[in-house]
């Protein structure tokens, strides 16, 4: 049996920021739901190009030599190997669709760094 | 440069309903959108799973042995060999995610298959 899932009720079940949640697998991509507040890291993915859909709220994806804002209903794809830095001034919450195995911070392992991630 | 996308400026460029209209493109995968409204026909894809999000309105995906509403803000990934039928009373935006060069109608081509999808 297929189910609907909606983003409203799944996100309900986040509590931390930067942790993303998968909500779905398709075709080898993840939907992961993500709750960012405050500055992420700069990193890059060297071989998964990354989607940041805006559910609620705002946030801009810096990169080196330009930002782009992001509201509710617009999308963003970052392309491999691309460095870029997720900042949001306000909570907002991203629906993300990438390759599963996708780490949250790319070529960087720190504390921020993610391995496993939960599904909802 | 990349680029911020609104999913309203760019539904509202889309005339047709069942004809969906690429908006991005990731790890061999499409964004695409589409507005429907009525019946589509019965089919499946063979080797690619589905994912539907509404953006506006509502509408059900009709199974063989069952049926899931969706609504705004919530999406449904049809698995790969599944036999489905979208269905909207009232039109209805969608945001599809699928492999690049996965056909609208499935294993079915007839007078509602678009072979040629449009870049907007």
């Amino acid at each position: 049996m297929n189910a609907a899932v909606s983003l409203d009720e799944k996100f309900a079940q986040i509590r931390d920021c930067w942790s993303p949640h998968i909500v779905g697998e398709l075709n080898g991509q993840h939907v992961k739901l993500a709750k960012l507040k405050g500055e992420f890291i700069w990193h890059q993915h060297d071989d998964e190009d990354e989607l940041f859909l805006v559910h609620r709220g705002s946030f801009r994806m810096e990169f080196r030599d330009h930002v782009v804002e992001l509201s509710a209903g617009s999308f963003l794809i970052v392309p491999r190997g691309v460095e870029h830095r997720p900042v949001a001034d306000e909570e907002v919450e991203v629906v993300l669709f990438e390759p599963a195995g996708t780490l949250n911070t790319g070529n960087i392992r720190n504390e921020r760094t993610r391995e496993q991630l939960e599904r909802i």
